[in-house]
């Protein structure tokens, strides 16, 4: 079982210039062969299907904790997608009849509008869906590892090649965050085969050879010591980490270090209807006016509970101007 | 963000006798276009996706809540699947060149041998995968609860159906506490929908038309009133679960109440090596000495710290025995 | 634009043994790649499609009017299918919570069961659904025919394998039709090809080198000479297809002729009920009072106005065994 | 069985400027998950897999007669994209080895163009092709019902947003007339399902939440009553439509009719030639010759028998200019 | 380019009793995410789009040269298959109208019949085709490589497992030389990767844990020594694998070495006709007679100029039995 | 088995400038439904299972080698998609943190820069990949014959408008030279299928009804004779050929020949590396000082031992402009 934070793992920032065909290649780190979807599952089936846990306990417990943070890795992906089509029609307005989605004909992955909500979707940059086929499950400790740290290496190519493509600052917000973090999943996966092995990963890093620190949105957070921490997603599960999870840093040398729980994160931030693709309605108060409604039955707060980032004055400059 | 608990939402049944053939039906529960990857996946993407979130808040602390009750039911069907395919090769034994897997030729879905360690995977009843597309995250509320409704619709029917076909123990275990819980999502899409729209989708209850409660695996689940509770999912988020679930329940007139966290639920089963399929290894206790090693180093007790289901006398009575 | 006759082309007998298998392996002529959605969507695309039509009408019109021809076909091979999928599971009961579908547990394809009412589903004999992508539509005439010629040479091969796999009555009449309307077709493309190209194409026949008149049950259908006749599907159109339907078979010799409408055909037959896959509900009893209720509403008569097939008797011999 | 009437179901706009960009989007309403292969798909399984009919006459003469209707749906669609993409290369030219496609590189949907011969394809806007996976057809009328009316309201939300996207004539013209005949469609389920269970959906429209007459295309058709007639598409059958269609529309309150027949449509527009992609051949005059000839041999009439619409100035005007 | 050498690899046994269902699951090791489909094409795309190439030669040439030995490998995957399907319908016999097929009705992928002619396709055991996606071409060397051991861990991996399920004599001879030439290919990759990085991989050895010479089938080769050599499978290109493709083997310490030119193989077994699915005709002797005039027409010697392995006895002994 | 040589079939130009949309346009050459890939893999699964091979060895000869001509057309293929690239990212820099493929955002297939190394890969022009669906082997002669003739029609028609939407020198030069060889194989099945049925498909020549010589670059081409040649792609084997390749040509009448062995060819072209997507390495000069002491230690000369195209200088004057 799973509990939920209403959190991103870490702050991104608010919408500016929309930039949907910068969302189409953005898709590759959701939906993509090595995008997050599929470290999500993988990790997900493999800690499922683990048998004789027990006996494995400490590569259990990775497995199925990395599986815990990469479900907020896909939340991120899919708060920057979202975040790119912001404006792509015109905020708060752009109601039909009107030709709101004109100037996004021929730009990018025609589904984000088309079928989506000016929202993230389980597709790849082509926009082909994701797919169960990309889940490895073998039930082989050593195989599943291998893989692991195979996909974790095609997923951090993909992290800097976006990163080369989309300036947008959510993309770059996002993939220099993702690249910190991915990079720890990718030592904790050779780190194991180390101990099953015997046979050295550590010096495969970093791959692709560039190091992270050479990645300026990357500094923060690794000034924060995130490149050598792994959380522990869980109250009370997972202890065993640290039996795995330890030693020097390949790169830097410093040590690896669990700490115990989530990352604080930030509040998400709520993104303005787009009437123009009905989300969350063609009349966006109506929605609102029923739900303080039934706010008001339950007994609820004037206002809601939960808790979003700070943003309408940045949202207010938008120009929602279209630059693709 | 997510925490991970690692225990069951529901306690089931050991493994018996091994049934390969009703393994592939039961993955029509994990990986069919209704199956639990759908509903997790889609509700995921909504709440992702939800613009305008704070205010109707009460509509989105719903999807989002739910889809976090989802992850738990992905779990459950492979762990039914896990469980269904236990003994199908020798437990404990079986190292090739033993022919351990000719008596499954033929039968059932040929990855859970060639490609899995005789486990789950995310794929449907057929062996086609899990595609992306199976989300419909529109962005717009009314149409997403819509499809949600029907998408549970579809589920429940897929529950029946295959209660109807596997009578495995772990399967019947499975669909009788999935029909429940699938039961109250759907109920609570049609909730959110009437009260958005006026329109009183509670008289299409049941749908398919049998009621749940004749189900006798239902039985244990309902008289502990699951039928009518929504867990909240979550430390502290999705506080206004309420303002939607209430009133009274469509097919018995109970009164429909939130739950303040997940359920007790049950510690998982370790399942029994299958060397085999190298699951988790061609020579576990391999594994196990190296895992033993590295919890000493890092000054671990000498029990594994994770709790599982008592059930080694159970394991040790089984013949098996393929039975397909 | 169409108008729809609630009839089939060819009568086909009553449900008799169901049989599971069989039916997965009919499937093929169905969603196989050169199965009957596809001839049905090769030439309707191709028809849509056609530049210049009103130069090239004889052309245009044989394309056409074959492709209304090839809707009867997924409408036999459906029908064939339901009919051999009826009585897999109790007729007329079986509801849940019986096991009624456990012995169809790893025969054929399960969707017919878990997807489907134990119905056709637009899929091939390995369960893999039929896709656009086995649409050719050049938009170059003479390559199109080319395609068509090679579509129905596919065709005729799968359908006389399906022949010999699946020796159920209602596979035989189906195959036994198909072959001779296929043949009808294949013909067609052949001739409209020497036309254009003074390639003499009707010497390859028949391919595959199997004279039609071999297979019994073509036979009726040949004695009525259908094998050289092209109907003209509609009321008023295509008139032109006499420019290229002359001149002899090139297997018979005999002249080729058109005939001015569709055939006569036979009533569908109304299969029973089978609750145990909820169709068409689980109670069908409560849609027929409904039904009834509206129709006396509507002011129509008491008995309902559509045609089927007589069959009750033949329906209440069938003791629902399954022999897979 | 089915006869065609070589006519369009609504007049379409004669080629103006070519615009593949557009075309690519329209595509969505043809081989997208909502688009008219799955609307005329689905009904038509569900119409050919309904058991016990004869009882549930009213149901099923309505799931069949609508499947008829969407066929004309299917070849507008196509007639749309078809007359877009006229002109993207030069109208009556263009023969290799002239580089008369390197306008269109990187334009729109490549296949429209190397696969097709400036033709439509059964893919949706991203280029993927429609899979019979989006066929739903479980035998139980309410599922089927319910899954109809999500479908039309995917579908509607499809036409509205491809309307906001595309602004050229024959896209307008395609979703104007769309929108009224899929909102037909639309409350026609809705009805259905209102009938069989006393939930009153009608409450729910419009979904979108936008009315139809909100679209300026849609009012001429609005004009006429299309909104509120069903047209049975027949010669003889399907007569008790009546039982179902009746009432009070939901969004106007003016009744629901039967119509007898088929709309009186229009005749097609015969796009010209376009050798660049060899449609319907690289030097089309000599198939017309070669048709010519054969239709002399016949004994046709001088000129073709089959009617379409005038046009032949409006196509002279157009100055072949590409504006993606 | 390639040249062809009309011998296969190694020798397989004539065919002796049909195994339908052994063949689907030998498919996995076609048309698998880790079949020779994909190892063949992963490094003919990657040799292919080897940028730097001169600088790197002997990478390249390793990577290029491994590519030219999976061709062997795919030929030899389809021979067992097709040598496992023989017999599964009457040898040289069971022409249509008889119902040759029905004994395989349920068995196996039924397009090993209704496709194809007894023979391999391109497909895995689920029956799902090969696909591109499965390529792996990212251009950087080092995680190029890496994906390649990975591949051929899991390449090793279902080998094995197919070993287990099926004792056919073709699928062990098939398995007993693959699991040889594969460990090659799979300690090659490790090698160059320790050039390249320094890690130790050969440490990762045997992986699944089980060391080939356990395998019976495996033990002829050893003894040979095929496990520590490399082919150069060229006329005089890929001079530079014995800068990669040299030390001691990571299992047995023997020296590694380099052998100038293919294996001397075995010539093909040339399998009878299968007139029930026309391969190579419904009438295998028209074809002899005229392939004999244009032989003779052409000047060619009176007997084939090609050479096929002896085995018409083995052959005559079949019983053309099937016992799945 | 097959001997691999590192040489292309015909000399392509150096790269030039980039040109990604037109690369995407490319790729249906390579992995479209008519693509090389699927001519290889139709021709090698055809041959691999061709029954009675022996007695009709001059077309099992036939298709067999010109199977192996196809690897060198998919080769070529790719080396023409690598030129195009070439350059799209700054030639031997462009290092992240660098936002060296901003330029390509939005431009031709996303996959070149994200998932490949500026590459080609087994995708069409939409971005999906090649399947083995594609694959026609149904072991009928006659049957996969027409297929073939079928597939080279299609595939002809794509070279056709590949040449007229991509005017990239390299295309051109690619597509000129595909038109004369693929023509071969066109006559080649045509002309076996004579032998076969007596059919005159010359009479179908030229089609797409374009004379071959009216395309400028095949000019070079046609006056070497290669339209009339077939190269015997094998040291010893397939010498049968001449059987069925004789007679005149369908256009021009001039004799057919067999040419005893494989075309002289050219060197393939070194492509320069494109650090932006790390290929061959984020640090290239580190791989080369690997391979330089690796080539020392095992006592190669100095200089690679590979053959390459000369053509530094032509790489120096690339200003790395992009001009999508």
């Amino acid at each position: 079982m799973i509990l939920r934070i209403d959190r991103w793992g870490t702050e991104l920032p608010p919408p500016s210039d929309p930039d949907p065909a910068g969302a189409q290649a953005v898709q590759e780190l959701m939906g993509g062969r090595f995008g997050e979807m599929s470290t999500l599952m993988n990790y997900t089936f493999q800690s499922f299907n683990f048998r004789g846990r027990q006996k494995a306990r400490p590569f259990y417990d990775l497995i199925a904790n990395i599986a815990a943070e990469e479900f907020g890795h896909i939340e991120l992906v899919a708060a920057t997608i979202n975040s790119m089509l912001t404006g792509a029609s015109p905020i708060d307005d752009g109601r039909a009849p009107k030709a709101s989605l004109s100037d996004v004909k021929g730009i990018g992955n025609p589904h984000h509008f088309l079928a989506g909500g000016q929202g993230a979707l389980p597709q790849d940059s082509r926009g082909n869906p994701w797919t169960g086929d990309y889940v490895f499950s073998s039930g082989d400790l050593v195989e599943d590892l291998t893989h692991n740290f195979f996909l974790e290496t095609g997923a951090r190519n993909n992290k800097l090649k976006v990163y080369e493509m989309v300036d947008h600052p959510a993309a770059r917000a996002l993939t220099g965050y993702l690249l910190v973090r991915g990079g720890v999943h990718q030592v904790a996966y050779a780190r194991a085969l180390e101990w099953l092995t015997g046979a050295n990963l550590s010096k495969m890093f970093p791959t692709p050879r560039i190091p992270t620190d050479k990645i300026p949105e990357c500094q923060p957070h690794i000034q924060q010591g995130l490149h050598r921490k792994l959380y522990r997603f869980s109250p009370s599960d997972y202890q065993e980490l640290i039996a795995v999870w330890n030693g020097p840093h390949p790169e830097t040398g410093e040590p690896l270090e669990v700490e115990q729980g989530p990352p604080e994160g930030a509040p998400p931030v709520d993104l303005p209807p787009q009437p123009a693709v009905f989300a969350p309605d063609y009349a966006p108060e109506e929605i609102a006016q029923i739900a303080q409604r039934l706010r008001q039955q339950a007994g609820l707060p004037e206002e809601p509970t939960g808790e979003v980032a700070e943003g309408p004055s940045a949202l207010g400059r938008m120009a929602g101007k279209l630059t693709p």
